[in-house]
């Protein structure tokens, strides 16, 4: 991808609102710290809240305590869209969105964690919370939430469309190969085998 | 992710076979340094060839240029395979495979770059150097290629199947989503249209 870079910094509106897109698309994103001078890397599962991304995991998971800590972080967000099939390798390129977001992360205070909890929840299957039982206060206890904020500090890169002009003559098929995250099947486990699929799994698939 | 990790380091052929599977599958990572103490993040699309990685851009790059000084550095590749629909959110999950790999890269050659970049173009789109004419001199001048050795420093994570056993009463559907990458359609551009689909296209449509 480096290649074919279009690099384009905050500038108004309306990036934002293609990063909040791409953000609200992707569930999930890489984590990056850094631990006696190396990368420390952990994909996690995210969801965007406002102006802030929420992260969660067990109080026992490492890099979550170490990023705790305060130190810098970067979270990078990437969608693969197509693969742009030009009339030479050389011109092939792939279509892609991908956000760089730098800062610091906070801890979420017992309170704040349930909102955030279900916000997750959601996130990643549309109404869940609806569907089941509250989280209690055991699960809530085991539980860490971070936040980083989107400030000004993060970097969004994209590339769209077909290949760039050019006058080589060529006889090769050329265009874009769409790619895009498919769900499904749902497939049930023992407790859940002949019970109606739920308006979240649903939303769900294509 | 991190509350469900099931943390595995090499443990023999079953898992470098794991680990390849999963190299094989995603054509893109998380290629991650340290600069000033902050993480470097870019994602790349990459090959495995044997027991190294290899990844392309233009030699304006700016991480390519950073990295190839010999800094330590992590490639992150994640597959999310699916939704674990629980009866409660916090027994909720995703499955997923993981794999951090860290190194140093190397820079090759320019001798070395004709088949590299003949095998990361055929990563992409199976086949496709048959259907296009060879790179030529200016166009591999233009091309960093680095590779990144799969030695013994790498850390796999993974978890596949249904939630966790548990004997609280519920009523609600529970099982797994599946999620995949899809490829297609495939759009000519304007020099592609009323022709042939290419065999590398088409062994990518599902």
């Amino acid at each position: 991808m480096a290649e074919s870079l279009n690099r384009h910094k905050e500038r108004g509106r309306t990036d934002r609102a293609e990063l909040n897109a791409l953000l609200d698309q992707v569930p999930w994103g890489t984590l990056v710290a850094v631990r006696d001078g190396r990368p420390f890397v952990v994909p996690m599962l995210f969801a965007r809240d406002g102006d802030r991304l929420l992260f969660h995991g067990s109080t026992g998971a490492g890099l979550l305590r170490y990023v705790a800590l305060g130190g810098p972080v970067a979270f990078s967000v990437t969608s693969i869209d197509g693969i742009v099939v030009a009339h030479t390798t050389f011109s092939s390129s792939a279509n892609y969105r991908s956000v760089v977001i730098h800062g610091q992360v906070e801890v979420l205070a017992d309170g704040d964690r349930w909102d955030a909890l279900d916000l997750l929840s959601n996130r990643m299957l549309p109404g869940r919370t609806d569907e089941v039982r509250p989280m209690n206060n055991k699960e809530i206890a085991a539980t860490t939430v971070l936040s980083l904020p989107i400030g000004e500090n993060w970097t969004m890169k994209a590339r769209s469309g077909f290949k760039a002009p050019d006058t080589e003559p060529f006889e090769a098929w050329t265009g874009v190969v769409e790619m895009r995250t498919a769900y499904g099947p749902a497939i049930p486990d023992e407790d859940g085998v002949g019970r109606e699929l739920p308006a979240s799994v649903r939303s769900l698939l294509d």
